[in-house]
């Protein structure tokens, strides 16, 4: 089963507010459906979002009104505009443009999966255990992750210790959506706050920090879900690796800096409450800031499905 | 109202189990009744765990085992230690010298509070926006805080611009304790997520990190709620300073460093449930880390109800 495909004329994709309490299929028939979807979080991922613009364009059927609203649903991810402008680009077979985006979502994230795989064999040996973050796993792709994808391709070589999973607040894709992942794979994970992330590095109990991307600025600064930086710190700081799997979609070279990207602030009821219980007291103003920026400095390597790229803050745009 | 107190006879306190729903006080006649209200966490705060130690010392009324056991009920903060030590050191007096510990919380956290005050308007200037952890407030104490009691005291002065509060997981202290108190206090403060703390100091929306501590080993690691090592990383990044508000009773001089402090693993469940409902898919295992190791190095300033202790690891342990 796929997280997002195309049948029968509209897209069919499972509703991630739904798990791990239960699995339901979106069927989604117009790009209202759609921007709805991935305004309430059902269609996450970075790399799912480019497949999600991508068959949008489709649902659209030439109306460009639309596909503006469809790129402008999530401000932060890069790969959502990139899949509405491809199959833009693509006119006269925009179908079979999207169906490729679709299918080289799966290849692509195989090909940097194998490789930051084979890096930190290399780099660090096996096994290797890892502290991850939200979800970069095949809920956020098409079948096949990205964090997670290295993940499962180090389980395939038998190189893989244990996955410690941050639960990722305010809306859990760790819990919820990694730890679902990992079960059905039959892969050794251990869940932890947030907060508990930093510790687990500092005590020595992973080998490595391996987490996806939303965006990478042409000077290499990763954005990413909001509690990647604070690993990032931790990671420097035990001397262990950060690596970031990430197709060269979410490489974007029109962006010079981590700065220059707009930080979506989401509801703040998202962090007072959970699942319609409050938590904090009745009017309490919270701040929902849903992804943070690391410095290129922090970044150990970026594998892409073409290249890794160890500290080359400029060499990550060289290619775009 | 005291958070803790003495009333005819036994320990009345604020179950903070309950907070924010409801303002419930427990009454408490036996020791084993205030073993069962600190491991649940009605009773917490270093402070108010010294002041429970005291108290609980004249519910043990002499029974040597009564008072081992009431030692051992959390592992990490040395508070509930010292307090019941101290009662017991006094055996022609245990009541006299228990309500002598309730009296000085008062005076000892007004003191260090006024100390920290001061010491950021005198090294940051005002108005000093803060960003705290947990909560070291009047609930945490007896009824006036640590490094709540330092945000108040900036408050007096027309010092204090802004709190952010991290909510604080598993059991969202701040959420649930902080942002009542400063609201009651009428104190403006933003709650977020855990792991956005430390984005709000790499973007500037801060001008220090302020908290409290469970146990300062005597080269000046600081064992506080897990979560307090990722902003100290980025409140160094930053280039502002990490202040810790505790009382001397904090600093243990028989721990030489944050490595030998045992930190308290609680149940996983209070990582994969809230309010009962599952986060998590059934089954999975979370480690649940209640505490974190801030080095010595990324400490600024302890202040305490004697002293503000600028990068001095080895002078803080000094005095005892």
């Amino acid at each position: 089963m796929r997280t997002i495909d195309w049948q029968d004329g509209h897209i069919v994709a499972i509703d991630q507010t739904q798990l791990p309490a239960q699995l339901v299929m979106l069927q989604i028939h117009t790009v209202d459906e759609l921007i709805d979807a991935i305004k309430r979080l059902a269609i996450r991922g970075a790399p799912a979002l480019g497949v999600a613009g991508a068959l949008g364009v489709v649902l659209a059927d030439g109306d460009q009104e639309l596909a503006q609203r469809l790129m402008a649903a999530r401000p932060t991810a890069v790969n959502l505009v990139w899949g509405v402008r491809r199959v833009l680009s693509r006119p006269d077979a925009p179908l079979a443009e999207a169906l490729a985006v679709l299918e080289e979502d799966v290849t692509v994230n195989r090909a940097l999966s194998d490789r930051g795989a084979e890096w930190l064999l290399e780099h660090v040996g096996g096994p290797v255990s890892v502290q991850t973050h939200c979800n970069a796993g095949a809920l956020a792709c098409v079948e096949w992750g990205t964090a997670l994808g290295v993940v499962r391709a180090l389980h395939e070589r038998g190189g893989l210790g244990r996955v410690y999973v941050d639960e990722t607040r305010p809306l859990l894709q760790g819990s919820r959506l990694t730890a679902w992942e990992l079960a059905h794979q039959g892969i050794d994970h251990i869940l932890v706050a947030d907060s508990a992330g930093a510790s687990v590095i500092a005590r020595g109990m992973v080998n490595a920090v391996v987490v996806g991307a939303d965006r990478i600025a042409a000077n290499g600064d990763v954005v990413n879900k909001i509690g990647t930086y604070p690993l990032a710190m931790a990671a420097q700081r035990a001397g262990i690796p950060l690596v970031v799997a990430a197709p060269e979609s979410t490489i974007d070279a029109a962006t010079p800096t981590g700065a220059d990207v707009a930080i979506e602030v989401r509801d703040g009821k998202e962090v007072t409450h959970v699942a319609g219980t409050a938590l904090a007291p009745s009017g309490t103003t919270a701040l929902n800031l849903a992804f943070d920026v690391t410095p290129a400095e922090l970044v150990t390597v970026i594998v892409t499905e073409d290249r890794a790229v160890e500290h080359g803050p400029a060499a990550a745009a060289a290619q775009n």
